[in-house]
């Protein structure tokens, strides 16, 4: 195993993806801050819009990692960790080196900005994955390196780039990705599949959506409540597809307060969100894979089952595989042929 | 992510079931090496029986790491870089910590005792995560405390128990694994599947197994040749699971030279052999299914093909999960119910 920038990188990358999708309106990012013998101080992501960005993370463990002081341990907004840091650091971080998936940010916005922090802080250097295209955020390495911080870019540059394609989607009007959970063998009927930390993340990632799409057989069959009770989350509204528009009203879905429903043979509604979940089986697939931008499998170790996907040709290209409990997750794009 | 001697451990595990099976007739082991500031020095493998363990292998790459003296990097035989080591290091391991999945060897065998070397060197602590249970090679750890060097014992043990499966079988007389590649949606028809890189792992394997199981269908149907040609490896003999006896005999796999073809209704003549493979699909997986001790799955992101994986219920558990080119190939035992 090379022990070099890119596995660097690379932790930074495994830990970020943990977070996909949950950062939303924000991108995705990671950030490992490894010190001057090339001891890793700390691997952290961004975890939620509103708390703190990776780089400030990551600094704030680092910070304790170097000092042992746990004061900076209580710190929960990016605006004290940041003061903390500033007053506190003592130029600690001269030799340390950060790798962050993405260009760090240089807009004082809700937090400060990422590369001011950087920049006071005297890191050694920075190694960039995917440079940001926002131009609210972007000339963070602009201002290390006036900063006389090095930086290096295009450090894992294709799968940095391939983490931030949710929000590149996002920014640019509307994401949309495509969640099933599936047996080794393929099948997703006849009851329970995944495990309760895979259930617990769909739950996460249906809080943070504005639309969750699903076939009309699959709400008839299973009559779900497709909320995020398991994480006391927010209910997308939900869009059914089906030429049939009866429903029993029974079914939970339609209990929700504050929950449009809508039922349609087509996908028009979409164009009225821009953080979009589907929940389908093959069906769904097919209908929807001209616009689906990503897609997401949860894969339980079990063999049973009789329903998998037919009448599919599709290949894909994993972007990430990681455990969720007993389940493995992977993070999918169409595949360039 | 924390940082820790978990996480340390686990680089060890990642690294040595690349090599699962492939260290045949010996186990697979992984070590990590980190230095006295925390930093990662090294993470290596046993790769194959006669070469240098993993403890020989990451202390190799440590002292480079350490001097950059690259003499070191020119030796290949275990003996050479023990003798390299014990006349160098100098002290420089002196507050090294060591990882290794399994309790370093104490046995002089065809490679110098592990223990031994790290005794000479006075590495400050090893970390050990499955004790040794071979009586020729055990008492590594006392080796170690009688030098006056710290060990903990049980890190990650379940984790490195499991890696030793194979071994711990086939130590007690046969080790059989079940292997099979298939697409996302379950299926294992219709041509190609695997990437390039897994099905030279998977001719790596064969070129190790002195017994190779298949299903008759299949042999009719692929027309296979069950060799090693992609890694210039041994073919190993075949015994072909089928009620009717006749073969096509311009089947390649019956052209192989030194190689046994066995035709039979059952498995009796596994009891000649000891490190088995049995490449199969649904009909074969519930043949075998009391007495396959580990079940390999490459899996392809793609979505096609017809026939999955039938009438079969079980549930697995995952042991390693990792990347082998586009695919994931997964690691799994019986789930304890
Ligand atoms: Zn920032
Ligand atoms: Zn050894």
């Amino acid at each position: 195993m090379e022990i070099d920038h890119n596995f660097y990188m690379n932790l930074a990358l495994q830990e970020a993806w943990k977070y996909q999708v949950l950062t939303y309106p924000n991108p995705a990012v990671g950030c490992c801050v490894v010190g001057k013998h090339g001891e890793i101080l700390a691997v952290e992501a961004h975890h939620k819009a509103g708390e703190p960005h990776a780089e400030v993370n990551a600094l704030q463990k680092a910070y304790y990692q170097l000092t042992n002081n746990s004061e900076i341990l209580e710190l929960f907004t990016s605006h004290d960790i940041h003061t903390f840091l500033i007053k506190n650091h003592n130029n600690l971080f001269n030799e340390c080196s950060v790798y962050t998936t993405l260009e760090p940010c240089s807009h004082v916005g809700k937090t400060p900005s990422c590369a001011n922090l950087l920049s006071s802080l005297g890191v050694k250097k920075v190694y960039v994955g995917a440079n940001d295209f926002n131009e609210e955020a972007a000339q963070g390495n602009e201002i290390l390196q006036n900063n006389n911080i090095e930086v290096e870019t295009q450090v894992l540059e294709k799968e940095c780039s391939d983490l931030l394609l949710p929000f590149k989607n996002y920014i640019k009007g509307r994401f949309v990705f495509f969640k099933w959970a599936q047996r080794l063998n393929g099948t997703f009927d006849q009851g329970s599949i995944s495990s309760a930390e895979s259930k617990k993340q769909v739950h996460l990632m249906r809080d943070k959506c504005d639309l969750l799409i699903i076939g009309g057989n699959t709400v008839r069959i299973d009559r779900p409540t497709l909320d995020a009770r398991l994480v006391n989350g927010k209910a997308p509204d939900v869009l059914i597809i089906s030429r049939e528009k009866e429903f029993d009203k029974n079914i939970p879905l339609f209990g929700i307060e504050n929950r449009k429903v809508f039922i349609a043979d087509n996908f028009d509604v979409m164009k009225h969100y821009k953080n979009i979940m589907i929940e389908g089986g093959d069906i769904l697939y097919e209908l929807t894979k001209d616009f689906v931008d990503l897609y997401l499998c949860y894969l339980a170790p079990k063999i049973g089952g009789e329903r998998a996907f037919k009448n599919i040709d599709d290949e894909l290209e994993i972007l990430n595989a990681d455990k969720a409990g007993e389940d493995i997750i992977m993070w999918m794009k169409k595949a360039q042929k």
